[in-house]
């Protein structure tokens, strides 16, 4: 009889992935939507479900979803996958190229869940950092995925947390010395204005993912999507499990989609405003500096240091990330941009702690 | 530029785990509750998703259904796991104890999966057959358990598509003699009235795997649970991607508990009925003979193909599910329970086609 043992040292190795269950009514640490989707939104959704069993399984392919998907993101169908949130299709392409020995490049500070998952699955992680204006290193990336027989790169772009961008340029500059595949994590790509997708017209080793859990307010429903060729999309889809999608996600991200225009692109629009706003009063106050971002959130320097920035918002009422276990970070924490009342409570807060008489700890 | 290069070999040799799409008013192919949940329960389910962002993230640990899972199945709330359907439990449990060259131990037929995503991982499947009244054979498994160092077990019971149940006796012996870990997939064990969640007192090599799918009735929200010593379950977490469950089937999944004895159990009594009935009733046609089953669907042997019996049900608007693929079960197929009147069609159904001259091309 044995327990642990059963258990690869990988993962016995490994800390789990934990989020303190901190609570405040101005939440800005997930980069969620503020808003919530809209009440037309809900109303259809529900509309659509009033006659589905709950007892009956989802399409074993969600067809109409990923018709909708590939219109909207102009792609083909046969490339699209949707999931469980973007997480489970990074997870699912990463089991299927990815055992004992292969390597996986990421740009680090960046999402934390690309390492672990790598690791899980006994891969090796070859982290490249951030240059010291928190954007892409390209040309060491370009090196060491061409040197190193790299065998998936993964990038976030914008960057979580720190919001830069790859550009096309520098994207296709990757994919020609690329020697395997190279995902673009755009769970943040609405606040950018920028896509990776077109570039799946030139190359087969492209992989996109996306997400419904930010500017498309459905982060409480757990709805993902993949961008790749048909054909290796074919492959990604072995590794994932039948009816990863439940109904209920599935038609709220239908209806999401036909309503983005109208109901949730204005958002978006709003959170491009406020995110200025917000960067132009956080360089106002002295002892901050902001990280210019393309996303929904920043990195902010903060000369007090971040677990007391954390402490005393959170005595406000207001959540924020403390980021400053992640490499290069230790005098950052990261906010994302609320609702105009919600960013004002955040300026006002902080203008509050940094004009505080320092105690004798800091 | 490489493409499908990066996909390891295991996964490119790999067929795809498909269903075809067929529709049918009366559906008898996925073992799914053919009720549905209550009126009630979806009522309550809705009121407390009322006030809910659907902006805003799960919990990151959904504690309320731990506790919750732990008081329905007699277990340590530390000892539970929710997932996204029952799947994505055994793909996290494989993924934190094989890579390549280990081996997962099964009896088939069996429930593809535990075949599908252990070749994804690298790893050996070990197929011990069930034996010919499609029981397990216990002492085949043993002697290979602990002869060939298998790393996983895994046992469906009861057993799809067969119906058969391990006992509790063959079980303590095969987790005596087991090197490592022992999975029992309980998908159907409130129509057996059997489970082996007793034992994880006795055995800390144990993990039982449970379904919100089949009896209880929420197919469509994809819900599963896991059962294990604490210790081993904080070890599978850290295969879990964080936020796995969305809200509307967490709060589902709450409330199908707290209602089952009044609103679900009724249905499982009546399955269990209309079960033994159906099973007389393919008796005594002609041509055809059911295999006793545990669970709510059974295998029936046919002199007509499987195939032709699959196509002439279809024609009469009622799906089954051809298993004439599976080892062993060549001139089987497989239904499950339905309600009274879809029993009742069915059997009608069967009778005229069993009953039928037989065309020159069978």
């Amino acid at each position: 009889m044995s327990d642990l043992e059963a258990i690869k040292s990988s993962v016995r190795n490994l800390k789990a992935y934990t989020l303190s269950p901190h609570r405040a009514s101005v939440k800005l640490n997930q980069n969620e939507n503020p808003w919530d989707v809209t009440a037309a939104i809900k109303a259809e959704t529900l509309r659509r479900l009033e006659d589905r069993k709950w007892s009956r399984y989802p399409d074993f392919i969600p067809t109409s979803l990923h018709e909708r998907l590939a219109q909207f993101a102009s792609w083909t169908p046969e490339g699209v996958i949707a999931g469980n949130g973007s997480n489970e299709l990074i997870q699912a392409l990463l089991m299927v190229t990815i055992n004992d020995r292969k390597r996986v490049l990421i740009s680090e500070p960046t999402f934390a869940l690309y390492r672990q998952v790598t690791t899980v699955l006994g891969g090796d992680v070859i982290s490249v950092p951030l240059n010291k204006e928190f954007k892409f290193d390209v040309d060491t990336i370009l090196k060491v995925t061409e040197r190193s027989s790299i065998d998936v790169v993964v990038l976030c772009s914008p960057n979580n947390p720190t919001g830069c961008v790859l550009s096309d340029d520098d994207l296709r500059r990757l994919l020609r010395v690329a020697p395997g595949l190279v995902v673009i994590d755009e769970a943040y790509h609405e606040f950018a204005g920028h896509s990776a997708v077109p570039l799946l017209n030139e190359f087969d080793n492209l992989v996109v993912l996306r997400t419904f859990s930010k500017a498309m307010g459905l982060a409480a429903l757990r709805v993902g999507y993949l961008l790749a060729a048909p054909k290796l999309a074919t492959e990604i889809r072995k590794a994932l499990l039948p009816y990863n999608l439940n109904a209920f996600s599935q038609t709220a991200a239908e209806v999401c989609i036909e309503m983005y225009g109208g109901e949730l692109m204005p958002m978006v629009q709003r959170i491009i405003g406020e995110r200025e706003r917000l960067f132009n009063a956080l360089s106002s106050i002295g002892g901050l500096s902001p990280v210019p971002s393309q996303a929904n959130f920043m990195i902010v320097k903060t000369q007090i240091p971040p677990k007391s920035i954390f402490t005393e918002l959170l005595k406000r009422d207001i959540l924020v990330r403390d980021v400053s276990s992640y490499p290069m970070l230790d005098s950052y924490f990261r906010v994302n941009v609320g609702t105009p009342a919600e960013n004002d409570a955040l300026i006002k807060a902080l203008k509050e702690i940094t004009a505080a008489p320092r105690t004798s700890d800091e």
